[in-house]
């Protein structure tokens, strides 16, 4: 049992902190503590002055020249570039563009595509809805008898990794539990079955070191959104192998994606290396946001930030620990740091009044059916001292029982 | 003949434009004649107030709270109805999102599927070449058994609407032409051979009337960037016909189409109207500053708008005709106002020279290989007294051949 957590503790931890300096890189609202920064990251200052930049400068005064004397037609790669050093890739391998599930399209059918015999899809049961909607979607184009998705348990997870499959398409960590798993090893002990890997970066990147091209994954996708802080609805990125570029054939051909868009030809040739993952025009505004945003990241040491992550949500769970009126609340998240994410994610009888409680209150947190609260921890602009805040307002709810009104009133309204 | 056209003239149509005062409503750049809106529209100024608001109150303060209190899940389809009144669609048929490329393989998808033993996706030859890439790539994934392109040229249009074709996919008015084609006629004559028709508003949205309900239209997409100003890449948009919502199954079928995203299902089950289309999160900033470019057209009168965009073009191509220097200029666009959209092209030897040494000159012009020098003419922003400075500009340049170095060059770089 670790010694018990004080507020003066955390003061200490704070001052401590090597990334302490970079909360004033964000715009952060009064009174509030945010753990949602894994639905939506904090916006840092430099993107709201890029925007500016963007509207004011480039649009309104250069307008159509502003696509080489401002460099967007490069914005995909450039920003692309920037998430590669966050993802662990070599140069030339990953780009920006359209949504995660967009992308995951893309990659997705590009891998079916290169394992003819093979039709299954296998994820978990657990992954993020639109990934699966993603395959479903594919399946309906490509017919059951070429793709065919199936769905484990994490724990049966290795030992469905059969000849059959084609791709494994994983979610690093999983959006509701915050569980990590292991890219190294699944990723390999597919490969030694001849199949091919994706996983989806949306709740690790910016949030953990990751290891693409040391994994030896083949496709990866991600969010920019979350821990990147890219601004709502922010452009997604693509990752993909260099060894895969040649004889990848990926369906959203568009015209981004030719080999000299500016030709206008009449047939696609593809570009040639990861710039044929690129479909239609880029949201210039939106991607350079992003672009920005991730400048925040270009100090960071990724180890670093790791550690202030795991710390930040040892330092909760420990504090829920002490507080014996939080006892109800039964942690979902592995304690294990090589099985956590960002997160922590509790079940709660009430969850969904207490999440609503604590907003009130000026905690931001989520909630997911039916009943998890769900806590992202940031290591970019929360303080230990805003964890310590955080767990005192949500002992207080708990003991005053004033969220239970409301729970009376969801209740009443779900049965 | 007309009478010669003189400045005087031109000030007169100003000074009675009924148009005339919305150009205030845009930030434009100082001595600059900006005939490529049809590439990139200008800013409106309040999209840039827009911007401003929605990165400085709505992400950095209010954070994830946003998606429900600044309304921002719902602008897909706020966005959606502003163009639903600009292309002649009842309520509940018009979305925004992705790209025009990634819009036009879901509708592409959506109609061959509803096409069982027809395969042929007929279109134009000179159709922009993104619609045409994107018909590869289905067909790449359903087979060429399944899916095969047909090109002809717009002649050969009527005579091609056979029994075998599944969807005729026309572009309404020509990215290097200008060419307007006969909505109404065309949709009428393939659907009487049970074909469905996609229409690719690109180049006409926002600078003519549309009407695809009037017209029985299938499906359309269109762009967010040039006549709408929504900025650059801005998201494009989608229509499907009411009739068509219950029977359509789309393959991007992302998490933000499901019946109810945020139950996180495990299994697809699509939206019941319109909202079936959407795929993954949309980009906040970008889709927010097309909605207020919107603004600006809330009080125009399409018609009016349609009489001045040819208005415009007509004092150009007549200016031209009263210079002769300027007879080497010839026009690819048709005169007839029911075959010409809101640009003009010429073709001339040097028009890489021309458009270099116009753009030198603050007259911002489009080049399309290999001879076509394109003139896009935006009702909204442009003054007949523009027009009158931009072929003056011209000719000038013709007869000084000052561009005749630049096209020493070019030529020596291409042979």
């Amino acid at each position: 049992m670790n010694t018990p957590l004080d507020y003066a503790q955390l003061q200490q931890y704070d001052a401590q902190d090597a990334l302490g300096t970079k909360r004033a890189a964000f715009e952060l609202p009064q009174n509030t503590i945010y753990l949602d920064g894994n639905s939506l990251g904090a916006m840092p200052k430099v993107a709201a002055m890029r925007a500016q930049q963007v509207l004011v400068t480039q649009w309104s005064q250069d307008l159509i020249k502003s696509w080489n004397s401002h460099s967007w037609i490069d914005l995909p790669s450039t920003v692309g570039e920037k998430i590669a050093r966050l993802i662990g890739a070599a140069p030339g391998q990953v780009i920006s563009c359209d949504s995660t599930s967009v992308n995951l399209f893309k990659v997705l059918s590009s891998a079916m595509l290169l394992q003819p015999g093979r039709n299954i899809v296998l994820s978990q049961a657990g992954n993020f809805p639109t990934d699966l909607y993603m395959v479903e979607g594919l399946a309906s184009l490509l017919g059951e008898q070429n793709c065919q998705l199936q769905l484990v348990d994490n724990s049966a997870l290795e030992t469905a990794l059969t000849e059959q499959v084609a791709v494994l398409m994983l979610t690093q960590v999983d959006f509701r539990s915050g569980r990590l798993l292991n890219m190294q090893r699944l990723t390999q002990l597919a490969q030694d079955k001849g199949i091919l890997v994706i996983w989806d970066l949306a709740h690790s990147v910016g949030a953990l070191p990751i290891e693409l091209d040391a994994c030896n994954v083949d496709f990866a996708v991600g969010c920019g959104y979350k821990y990147l802080n890219g601004g709502p609805g922010a452009p997604a990125f693509l990752y993909a192998a260099r060894r895969h570029h040649a004889q990848i054939s990926q369906p959203l051909s568009g015209w981004m994606g030719h080999k000299t868009p500016f030709s206008f030809d009449k047939h696609y040739e593809k570009a040639p290396g990861i710039m044929q993952f690129l479909t239609g025009t880029p949201p210039v505004l939106s991607m350079s946001v992003l672009d920005a945003a991730l400048e925040v990241f270009s100090d960071v040491n990724l180890a670093a930030l790791r550690e202030k992550s795991l710390a930040l949500s040892n330092c909760f769970h420990q504090l829920v620990l002490q507080h014996s009126c939080l006892n109800d609340l039964q942690l979902l998240t592995p304690l294990n740091p090589l099985q956590r994410g960002s997160q922590l994610a509790y079940r709660h009888p009430d969850a969904y009044a207490l999440c609503q409680a604590l907003i009130k209150q000026g905690v931001i947190v989520d909630f997911r059916a039916p009943d998890i609260l769900r806590l992202g921890f940031t290591p970019l602009y929360l303080r230990f001292i805003d964890i310590w805040t955080a767990v005192e307002i949500l002992a207080d709810i708990v003991r005053s029982g004033e969220y239970q009104q409301a729970c009376y009133a969801v209740r009443h309204k779900v049965t």
